[in-house]
């Protein structure tokens, strides 16, 4: 091995440059108006729709790889629709209100000092993330709509269409004489993971994107601050004063009509009282769409007795268990107190509801459910970004700290106190 | 060792029924109304007023163990007007606004939801924290205030201190017929504070407050959301437009004031045109104080000239270095730009200054400068909640997420969504 060649190695073998380069392209990015940002997103969008073609061979690269079987391949698919709604996206992003520099607070002390505390970009976002594209677009263009500069680490199986998005992006910073280190795609090997997650030099926040197993990864490796996008495990709570048709429909949209998120329902708890005639109207919604149930001893003996088709005896691990799928648990309990300690027991602390007529329920439950986002009488479906009209989302935070529920633009911002004096000492 | 005496060592060996415990507390903490907490933190200011000499009594087997020539010594000290100063900060954070139950944003959306994303208590906090039994008290009212349940993990040195001012507050909840477990001194073996950095099941946020290493260890070790309240290296940048005796006047009083806390001033950025003329303003003012200064090529030998009498040459690691005392370094620079170059390579993103008369360059300054707080024609002194009009604090946080600068009451909520519908599917 020459030298040449090791210095090569070993340049290979750290991403430090590009961190590095992050850093300082914080500058570019920050030094841009409002409107450029804005003008930034829809060239972008016009490359994305010029480049429709390219796109979706550097796509087909990555499919001829995978398995038919395999479920992410849908997920990784870009179609000319899937492209056109990638370009709608960030047109939506150009229009939503700019998060930073908005003024949180102004006052004049009574020494003459004039303090204001304002929003301001966070820095260097990283983002770890596996087989969906649209990540890639998504992250990159609101890190841009709010001055921050992103690494992006996308999944292996991406490669090439994640190459292509990245390629596009740089010269459309390269149109705007921007430096294109403002957006960069990461290496994928695991080792880099590591890099990034110990980069407190360079990298403000870190967000994880994707499987329990990689934010569990994340999380116990960082030590650059993380925002957790975690898992949802999601309760609906049939009280004895719900309107059972409603709530058998609220439970069955919460499961079907879209069972691979986040805040799709996980668990059914029903009040004894009304346990036989809700589940006798629940059974054949749940049937229609081949619902896989998990019941408890209590809802088996009356789903089994309505003849359900796809039952089967819940155990303890069915039961905080988060399915992404066509199945869910059910359990019938004696009151509201036995709900709330079972959410409290195995909720992810994502979504949770209660269907009841009763308003002093309803606020107790409010209360009492230490969840991102809790229901009355609607579904958990509607956790979202788009829903509670906060735009694109980066994903539905489950801690506490900084932002919880739906992460989107207006929390890519971090706070920064300013002090205008004449002359003031303490 | 008999059977028992096994039992016990090994409930001695961990915490978990502690975390355990403080995670039930939290519903009777946010059982009380506002009137109620604040009526706890003035029963509680009573008490303490009311056992000033048993509170004496037990802080001297504290410092009787310490040597007499131990900076910690005169931190731990507890007197009868500490005692009281303790009691009036009580009051205050009585005073101050519930910062939970804000509401941060109401939207009816097209489907009729109602929408309503208000703040609420983080649940358990952790605070992991050194020789100030101050730190005790305060923390424990910011919590109570807040909603929140506290663990307290005191230093070694501080153990009779912190076990009165527990039991006195232990003793204030059962007259308010509350869990003692609201609030909890833990022990302070060192193995504990793994077990709490790891409790994620039962701990919202973990907050280390002393020196750096202790921050450093947390950062490192912490599964559970950690929120750091850092070292300051500050520094104060004197431009040529600057009126020379009132920037003296702001650095002496940024270094001198209280030069063992973080926003004292660790380094002078002088430009080049004004060095001479500043530096010989500035000399008798650091003299007085017998301040040693560090100084750079171009400083030194302005100083030395002027014959200042504590005067080094700098080393490299006298930039970006934390002083904590009666010393600073001092450099040359060229222009703004060299001052920002300098900021950004060795600050702690906590105060930073710039002395000038040019509105173009505060301005300048202001924005590019990443910082907690940025300050023009002022001492770095300032940066504290209380001045900031925000009542106690835990910390000053030098990261970026959640809260960034005096972190206060009003940041010890997360959020929460809550959504009412009346049979809304998605």
């Amino acid at each position: 091995m020459t030298v040449h060649h090791h210095i090569e190695n070993s340049k290979m073998e750290t991403i430090e440059k590009q961190l590095k380069n992050a850093a300082k392209a914080t500058t570019a990015i920050q030094s841009l108006s409002d409107q450029q940002k804005q003008a930034l997103l829809l060239a972008l969008a016009l490359r994305l729709r010029q480049e429709k073609s390219a796109i979706i061979t550097n796509n087909r690269q990555d499919l001829d790889k995978m398995d038919d079987a395999d479920p992410k391949k849908d997920r990784l698919l870009l179609t000319e629709e899937r492209i056109e709604a990638l370009a709608e996206s960030l047109e939506d992003i150009a229009k939503l209100p700019n998060p930073a520099g908005v003024v949180l607070l102004e006052r004049t002390l009574d020494n003459g000092l004039s303090v204001t505390k304002k929003t301001v970009p966070l820095g260097v976002v990283g983002v770890i993330y596996e087989s969906r594209p649209n990540v890639t677009i998504d992250v990159a263009a609101l890190c841009i709509r709010s001055g921050n500069v992103c690494l992006l680490r996308g999944g292996t199986d991406a490669f090439h269409t994640n190459t292509i998005l990245t390629k596009l992006i740089h010269e459309t910073l390269a149109q705007f004489e921007l430096d294109e280190n403002i957006v960069q795609l990461l290496p994928t090997d695991r080792k880099h993971v590591d890099e990034l997650l110990s980069a407190t030099q360079y990298v403000d926040i870190i967000i994880p994107r994707g499987s329990q197993q990689l934010i569990d990864f994340v999380r116990n490796h960082a030590k650059v601050p993380v925002i957790e996008t975690g898992a949802g495990v999601c309760h609906t709570y049939v009280e004895t004063t719900a309107k059972l048709q409603q709530s058998a429909e609220i439970v069955a949209n919460a499961k079907i009509s879209r069972p691979s998120v986040c805040n799709a329902l996980d668990t059914v708890l029903v009040d004894r009282t009304i346990a036989t005639s809700f589940l006798n109207i629940l059974a054949p919604l749940l049937a229609a769409h081949e619902v896989e149930v998990f019941a408890d001893d209590s809802s088996f003996d009356v789903l089994s007795t309505a003849g359900y088709p796809h039952l089967n005896v819940a155990t303890e691990e069915d039961f905080g268990r988060e399915f992404l799928a066509l199945k869910c648990s059910v359990k019938v309990v004696a009151d509201i107190n036995e709900a709330l300690k079972h959410i409290h027991r195995f909720s992810s602390k994502h979504s949770e509801a209660i269907l009841t007529e009763e308003p002093a329920l309803q606020e107790r439950f409010l209360n009492e459910v230490d969840a991102a986002a809790v229901f009355v009488n609607a579904s958990t479906r509607f956790t979202d970004g788009g829903v509670f009209g906060l735009g694109a989302e980066i994903g539905i935070s489950t801690q506490k700290l900084h932002a919880r529920g739906p992460f989107a633009l207006e929390k890519l911002v971090t706070e920064k106190w300013l002090i205008k004096g004449t002359g003031q000492i303490r």
